[in-house]
């Protein structure tokens, strides 16, 4: 698989973007992930063995409790991707706004104002 | 599944994703759609499936041939999800611009500059 499909796939989980959400406020133990998730040990470990292998996470090998780390980089891929589609969204709702002030003239000229 | 995770899975390929960049540039015919891939009509309407099933295009009633129209709301959802690490990601690359200039400043003195 290419690396933005594997970031992408790995990312399609809500509890994978939950672990990535608590690991943007600092680096956890896997015991300290699972917590609120009312998850097995091996349970959450295959969660973070998915998101280590799209380089999401990052285990230090230092400490003996191997802490995870946020890796923010294919995320960073991800959005450079979305890019190219960011005028295409914006022309949406720009139309939408230009209707919403079409029917809002309309309405003040049928008002009599 | 929720929407974000429909959205991420069904971009998390790259036949999918160059169909969307095909649809950046206009509506176009599943025939004309299969065509670069050297795919079977019924594998590139399968992907068209996944993709309709995640809102990311539209299909026109109206017209006989059907033509398939991309739909960015979707992905403007992925953008706006991962705003959240943009701050992550640009920390680590003021980091490694400050580690450049200090090497390059260390250089600058060891050259006598």
């Amino acid at each position: 698989m290419d690396p933005l499909s594997i970031t992408l796939s790995a990312l399609a989980d809500p509890t994978r973007r939950a672990i990535l959400a608590r690991l943007a406020g600092g680096e956890r133990s896997v015991k300290d992930l699972a917590q609120p998730f009312a998850m097995s040990l091996p349970a959450v470990s295959k969660h973070l063995k998915v998101l280590e292998k799209a380089k999401l996470i990052e285990r230090s090998r230092e400490a003996q409790w191997r802490p995870c780390k946020l890796a923010p980089e294919p995320l960073k891929d991800v959005s450079s991707w979305l890019e190219q589609y960011r005028q295409h969204w914006e022309q949406r709702l720009d139309r939408l706004d230009q209707y919403l002030k079409d029917i809002q003239h309309k309405k003040d000229n049928s008002d009599g104002k």
